[in-house]
């Protein structure tokens, strides 16, 4: 087994979940993470923890959605409930052997997937809980890499001294907090969001491995204007790109994309928090030094920003309900910046800490 | 998809375990049955009820008793516990990429963990539940065999007309039912065993896949004898072989092996059950025409019997309880016979309705 895997495994059970004696650890393995799976069976032992490894194959995936009944698909499986209840910490394995396994899965049916299981979402929420990433073959071909070279990415960004970058990330999360507006401007892009007495959360690297962002749920009344997104997202397994959004007191009212509109409407359809923005995000681990189509490292990018639209997350006091949470996001290049108050906190995508900001 | 998989899918879900709607269906899929377990989660989807695929991995299992300590073993999953609870149907598909995987693991470990999950075997029992398996390039090397012979020789035993083959194996099973005393002649074997009120189930391809076999749970008191089992077996991950047996009251008061005889001593102090005579089989499924180091398979074979130490099971009124339970196989060739109630109902490995059968 590469070494790196054992420390990825490591970094988990420790960092991201503490896992400790007793502990009913619940493992969601996809498809291609069965090395990683098992470094972490291993880590869980060490600690005195009972592991469940679960298996989620897109395959898999794809023929339950196709073949069940909408009754059938609506429906929430007990079994993985009562698992999930009696765990102490869940762990997601992301992976995959082919990143369009649901590329013919009709969006309506995975909207309903997504309802169906929203209460076990929640629950699992109220857990230790952490997802990460296993670099498979599947996902470098998405990130237009070499197997070899994107897992040399992933593990400089996920392999790092987290309780050190935590310090940093914690310096720019208390910058926003306490704040009463936040405004975005950039290609395409002028929009501002009250933010008052919502929480910025530092993200260290705990419930997303790797990590670095701090993000909110920002007041939907008050949030005006418009966006403009440039990196391509993978919506329900399509892609869909050069995306602009405009918000009316925090709702998607005109939307367009220059491919896979319809992917994006599905989503705006799927329930009445889908069309709301329920998340602002700050990438910051400069480790990620491209777009690789992958959510997980994307929306950490250093120098760029993400909006999600649907649920909130709780711990920023965000009021989104949804089954949704998509991310899409946006590169802070040249000309754009971001306001705290009416102060540049950064400006072509440099930090006002960083060498070179111009305030 | 191998055409194969599909059908072997489709009997386990009607025949075996008869999904229909809203079934809550646990899915144990060993390393190397992923294409089944996709296939099965299809069917089930078919029929409306909701999969939960779990993975068993012999590296993860091998991980988790070497780095366990001893408490944590022995300790209950309650995730685990609690999705067999929610469970309507358990389908273990049996697999793996190197049958010996659990060759270092030490024996007190196995042995440990199986206590501990004990009561959660016992709450799949009493569910509608099935043991197939998969096909692949270990089971085929266990085998001696090439990958494609190997399933070749799967397939001919399992994509079978099971109501017609359960009506032979009803035959055997009736003939046997109401009987006082089962008598096995042969190769350094003579062992009488009372089965008064005894019931012998007819294994039609349900709880097991493939099946054909008529087995019950001898009387612990009166069973007495010596039996030589000839077919080697494999415990705890280690090939014991030239199994000599000798029962006093249903209890193995003697034991030799020409190999492997610690672990034949280890599985034997596991608990106070697993040192008692659980079950006699009588194998009939003719398909099955040589020995595969598989017990699923080989315990079926026509013209064998095998003999169980430990658990026995509840439909038969048996009275050994255990964590264990061992099949041991053994070729009822030329010179054997089973006698019931003295009357001579098998001779050579030959059915008294079967061609050639000499009473």
């Amino acid at each position: 087994m590469d070494a790196r895997i054992r420390e990825h495994a490591e970094i988990v059970a420790d960092w991201s979940t503490d896992i400790s004696r007793g502990d009913q650890v619940m493992i969601h393995c996809q498809e291609g993470a069965e090395e990683l799976a098992r470094a972490l069976v291993g880590e869980v032992a060490d600690r005195g923890g009972q592991p469940l490894v679960t298996y989620k194959s897109g395959k898999a995936g794809r023929a339950f959605l196709r073949r069940a009944d909408d009754k059938t698909i609506a429906t929430e499986p007990a079994h993985a409930r009562a698992a999930t209840e009696a765990a102490d910490v869940v762990v997601h394995l992301r992976a995959g052997q082919n990143t369009r396994e649901s590329s013919d899965v009709p969006s309506q049916a995975q909207a309903r997937r997504r309802k169906a299981v929203e209460d076990i979402r929640e629950e699992r929420l109220s857990k230790r809980w952490c997802l990460t990433m296993h670099p498979t073959d599947a996902l470098a071909q998405e990130a237009g890499m070499s197997t070899e070279a994107f897992a040399d990415l992933y593990y400089d960004a996920v392999l790092i001294d987290w309780a050190e970058f935590a310090q940093e990330i914690e310096r720019v999360a208390d910058r926003f907090n306490g704040a009463d507006e936040v405004r975005l401007v950039g290609e395409g892009t002028d929009l501002t969001m009250p933010v008052t007495d919502r929480h910025f959360v530092a993200s260290i690297g705990d419930k997303n491995l790797p990590s670095g962002e701090a993000f909110t749920a920002p007041i939907l009344d008050g949030t005006t204007g418009e966006a403009y997104i440039d990196l391509p997202a993978v919506v329900e397994g399509r892609e869909v790109q050069g995306i602009h959004l405009t918000f009316e007191e925090g709702q998607v009212v005109e939307y367009s994309a220059e491919r896979g509109e319809e992917a994006l409407e599905s989503l705006l359809e799927t329930d009445e928090g889908a069309d709301k923005l329920g998340e602002l995000g700050i990438g910051m681990n400069r480790g990620i030094d491209r777009p690789t189509r992958n959510i997980l490292l994307d929306e950490k990018m250093g120098g760029t920003i993400h909006l999600a639209l649907g649920r909130a997350y709780k711990e920023c006091n965000g009021e989104v309900e949804s089954a949704v949470h998509q991310d899409f996001i946006k590169t802070m290049g040249e000309g754009s910046r971001i306001e705290v108050d009416g102060e540049v906190v950064q400006r072509d995508g440099t930090f006002w800490y960083e060498d070179g900001f111009d305030g």
